[in-house]
């Protein structure tokens, strides 16, 4: 089977066709398309999987209807819209009980209300394998503020908010046998969380588009080296990521410790922002930390002209990166 | 597991909330969003699902790619809208060749193409479950000409297009070993390529919806029984259907014979239109026969005030008429 980035190509080679009224199509987070002269919408389809995104034994329903929309949202967030309006098509297994399909749909209301998202349609089937949620999110913003794939320059610096690889390591305890719980002692409650209940950085991602500070941007739902690579090939260039600088997890379980570095690089499911911002509008960059408090935003690279070559500097050395994250097709074994 | 109509209520009162932008939420074919003053968005999302709604061992993945997306141009043909864009979710199977997706997308395009839709998005994942293909369309349609289904009265006359019950023949015998080839004689051919290959009703629907003609409208995929439910449920009314005008199959292979009426009634899939005309206007349905003259439009019936009672005449005698089509939450199991 191929890869998922050349299974998108041949798709888009195979289906692309253009229209006036379609400004982005496939190949960003989400497609963007005329709604009038000065607004756009946004369009994004992503889907959770039984036995390939989760696992019903340790994912609370609640937390599971949260994350499939959450991680719709961070597709708008990607792009610097607003989200409006979502469509679920959901497949149960026959055993699924109602219970779990009210909580899952409580979790999923809970975001969406917060957001004041709209579900406004869907469709239901019973089968015999495993439960999927897919959701549909229209999202809006005016005509011309998105941020792309596709717009960095060599010579920008690369930011990203939060922390990274907290979700992968949430997996890894979650893989070994730990479960969410209240009373469970914060370290391990924490990377849990950051994997069963993500963040959209909606409000991050508005500002970067509204102010037009971000040259490039992309969340991180792959892991870092896989969707910063997205944006090198989008945009014909290549990184150097400092090493030391990654805002990898601290205060990790025993269990966890020196597997930090690797699941900043490499482990998916952040869903932060990673973004460039040209040196020219770095001055702007503390206005934004300024209003965004809480979230750290931190300077990781800086982009150069080196078509889809990656490196991370670590302890003196300059280390060639590959993007070794998550691929949709060639590592869904790993999860089932 | 509660029925699909009462699931979608449920999902409906936990996640119904209303906006300005928002004309038509869950219970419609499609949700209907305002776009400007003088055009409205359709929105709609079905699936595909192996074992469910499809077997791969006799569906031809060029007619596969083709169903995937005819099922959800009905949705929008049964709203009388012109659809615009697509996004598509795929699940595939880690033992799906290549040669059956490119085949797959490729019937996908030739539909696409023939309606100028544009794929503008999607994702996709490897999974160890079966093949999924979920659909989310995007049509339009001039601010205020929509076909509803809550607008039925009594008095008002019912009409089907095409005919009734071909899809359900034609799985029938796919179920019992016939399989698609273009060899095969024309009874058994045209009826498993009803089932294989439905054709979406949009210039139809569209006719229906600018000249303001019908009072209601649904398209045929749970069955006759089932959708007309549907929309006496949402308009508040009852329905006669008179079994000797129904346009049945006609010379059907030996082995279906005497399962015309049944399929007729309660057999899914046919994507015909079913739609309500107020008596005034009956005599406009002359111009929209004129205007499409390869395809029956025939008189079955009368809407009542009785709400939610349904009867068919048939032989003189005035029989009750249950809603016994397919129920997507409790009938799965019979396809799996």
């Amino acid at each position: 089977m191929p890869g998922e980035a050349e299974f998108i190509e041949r798709i888009a080679a195979l289906l692309g066709r253009s229209s006036d009224d379609l400004i982005v199509g496939i190949g960003d987070d989400a497609a963007v398309i005329r709604k009038s002269a000065s607004q756009w919408w946004l369009l994004s389809v992503d889907s959770q999987i039984e036995n390939v995104h989760f696992r019903r034994e340790y994912t609370p329903a609640r937390l599971l209807g949260h994350k499939a929309l959450a991680v719709n949202l961070s597709d708008i967030a990607a792009m610097g819209g607003t989200p409006r309006f979502a469509l679920l098509s959901l497949i149960l297994p026959r055993d699924l009980p109602s219970s779990f399909i009210d909580d899952m749909l409580q979790g999923m209301m809970a975001l969406a209300d917060a957001h004041r998202v709209i579900l406004i349609g869907g469709d239901v089937a019973a089968s015999g394998d495993g439960l999927t949620l897919t959701l549909t999110i229209v999202g809006e913003c005016p005509a011309g503020k998105i941020l792309r794939r596709d717009g960095a320059r060599p010579g920008d610096v690369i930011f990203v908010t939060g922390q990274l690889g907290l979700a992968a390591m949430g997996w890894r305890l979650l893989e070994r046998g730990f479960r969410y719980a209240p009373h469970l002692s914060p370290p391990w409650r924490r990377l849990i969380l950051a994997h069963l209940q993500p963040v959209p950085r909606l409000e991050v991602g508005r500002a970067l588009a509204e102010d037009q500070l971000a040259s490039a941007a992309i969340d991180l739902s792959d892991g870092l080296s896989t969707d910063l690579f997205h944006i090198c090939q989008a945009s014909g260039v290549g990184a150097v990521i400092d090493g030391e600088r990654l805002p990898v997890a601290r205060s990790v379980p025993p269990e966890l410790e020196g597997d930090e570095l690797e699941c900043a690089l490499h482990g998916g499911e952040d869903y932060e922002l990673l973004f460039t911002v040209p040196k020219e509008r770095l001055t702007h960059i503390e206005s934004l930390r300024a209003r965004f408090t809480a979230l750290p935003i931190t300077l990781i690279g800086e982009i150069t002209d080196q078509p889809q070559r990656m490196y991370v500097e670590h302890r003196g050395r300059l280390l060639p990166l590959s993007p070794r994250g998550h691929d949709h097709l060639r590592d869904g074994k790993e999860r089932s």
